[in-house]
């Protein structure tokens, strides 16, 4: 499998208030979590840079200081790329190449009505720093993919409705997602005593959280929810159903889903 | 094998002066002559872009239409890529994956003294049209290669002498040039007429003809010379030597040759 993501200063990351090494780590990064969505072993990425030409000497290098460090961590080879200069700002193009396992890759077309909604760990508030500092969920995928029968994945990178939103669209169905279940980030209650808007506002659209939703048949996630076999928390948020479209639950009342996240 | 190359507007093409089309085909073009280069039978093409917010809303349109047209001729999927936007100019990023076949993938490092340096096609003038309209010599490696011991190979996109020292410092070599013998572009000739440098220096020095550049073992070299079984003109240029570095024959006359071309 492959996936490429390019990521833009001013948009993905602002250069001027951030070390480089932590773009470049995330440049990479975003494109680890397409992989882990698909349930794909990483093997290699190849990084394409341009680079502003009145940007410090030292910027190619502190950019593949954090590249090649998650590189390490993962295991994976920097296998190629490009390197450019221009009158622009910054721009790192990164293309990643996966194998899936005997169990084929997980897509994002296979929900089912009646599925569970499973996600790892938490959501909301990421722009306070887990946007940078995210762990690409890999192993757990890997993992979660062996041991049990998930029947469709994605990572949260645009946020939690839209992307769940995706999943519907891929699969021909509908979600119904409990919003008491939705497990809320730190991050979301902080942010939220500033921007006026809820945690759970945060949880649903702020997006960059890079955890996984995943589509499960009933009986293989009450088998995950009781082992916890990742060493994240696996949340179940809702299933999927019949009807198409995002819905919510909340005081026992069925209510549309607005599907907030980051639009490109 | 993998290729990823990144193009910019105002560094690659000036779309403000060309039809998006003829960008978006160059962008994967330049990516198919790298895999020419490797003797590679191109499979698919991943392609990011970074569109401008104020671009006309056809921009991307307009762009695919090149880069379908391109991949439809060489028979290679379009596979996946990523599309962004923002408020600087557009970036068209591309990685192609491609499929060596049971020769192996043809390298920069194995040209040995003795060695025919041979050329395909002609030189210089590129920026007059060329740089958009060249044909990645993707057939016409794999004849070669299939056809033939060839030692080591690059495609010029820097320009003749830049990257033909390439080929040298990977093999450990060097090359001796015979002026005369290198094959000058219409296009050469004109720009010629009002730069004030000669035909040659342009096939020496402007880069992106997206000819490749071979070593091949004399007898070798004799046979295609004699077969000439491309349809594009193959010329032999030069040598490849002990010595170290590039280096002109002219008049009898051995001197050092500029590694003319342009400078990432």
């Amino acid at each position: 499998v492959v996936t490429t993501d390019t990521l833009t200063d001013q948009v993905d990351f602002q250069l001027g208030q951030c070390r480089p090494c932590r773009a470049g780590r995330k440049a990479l990064a975003v494109n680890l979590s397409d992989l882990a969505a698909m349930a794909a072993q990483p093997l290699a990425a190849f990084v394409s840079l341009v680079i502003p030409r009145d940007a410090h000497e030292s910027l190619p290098r502190e950019l593949f200081d954090g590249i090649v460090a998650l590189a390490e961590q993962f295991r994976i080879a920097i296998a190629g790329g490009d390197t450019n200069s221009w009158n622009g700002p910054l721009v790192i193009s990164v293309t990643a190449l996966g194998t899936t396992t005997e169990r084929g890759p997980l897509r994002r077309n296979g929900a089912r009505p009646g599925d569970a909604i499973l996600a790892t760990g938490t959501f909301g508030g990421s722009i306070l720093g887990h946007h940078f500092d995210f762990t690409p969920r890999v192993a757990e995928a890997l993992q979660l993919h062996q041991r049990y029968e998930l029947h469709a994945g994605i990572d949260v990178s645009d946020g939690l409705a839209l992307d769940l939103g995706h999943v519907c669209q891929e699969s021909g169905c509908g979600a119904l997602v409990q919003l008491d279940q939705v497990p809320l980030a730190e991050a979301a209650y902080q942010l939220s005593q500033t921007s006026g808007r809820s945690p759970l506002d945060h949880a649903l659209g702020d997006g960059e959280d890079f955890e996984l939703l995943l589509a499960v048949p009933p009986a293989e996630a009450a088998a995950i929810l009781r082992d916890q076999p990742i060493g994240v928390p696996v949340t179940r948020i809702g299933q999927f159903i019949d009807q198409p479209g995002l819905w919510s639950l909340a005081d026992g009342m069925r209510k549309p889903l607005p599907a907030t996240g980051y639009q490109h």
